[in-house]
């Protein structure tokens, strides 16, 4: 599995919308195992996206997808910038769907 | 939802048996939505918890189970200690246990 938990920090005001667009179309994921979208408590323009994928394949193959690309062009100019980013390679527990 | 992101350093070559101990018994956690453990990449000893709980009691009533208090005093010789922390309100995404 491939793991991705990465931080994006929204314009003021824009958070809920930015988490909006960033929840769509996530159903339809080929290979997406978990994919969460959290506010930071801490940080009122902070967002963190945590993901468990198939295999990094899967992760590279959906940002060409027109849904993904389209979210992408809308949330962008709601974005100031990325914060952390780890890679990980998740070993299992609870809430991952099966394929 | 309250959620948590934290990385737990390993004691050199012991990393995937404190995952082991870790992952034990995830599935009896009342409130908890989704539990994931993960090697982190690009650091050999590091291990991330993304875990999305019901509300913040729920997590915190996890801490008094046998069961946990069990793993934790069988894990904490194999911890060197603990790294980043984010405290969060997820807001919904994929692979959420519904309760």
């Amino acid at each position: 599995m491939y793991g991705l938990i990465g931080k994006i920090n929204a314009i003021q005001g824009q958070r809920d919308v930015l988490i909006s667009i960033l929840m769509e179309g996530v159903q339809d994921l080929q290979g997406c195992l978990s994919y969460i979208v959290a506010r930071d408590r801490s940080d009122p323009n902070g967002i963190w996206i945590t993901e468990v994928w198939q295999d990094q394949a899967s992760h590279q193959a959906s940002l060409s997808l027109p849904s993904v690309q389209d979210a992408i062009a809308r949330g962008r100019s709601l974005i100031t910038g990325f914060g952390e980013r780890y890679e990980t390679n998740p070993a299992g527990g609870l809430g991952l769907i099966s394929i």
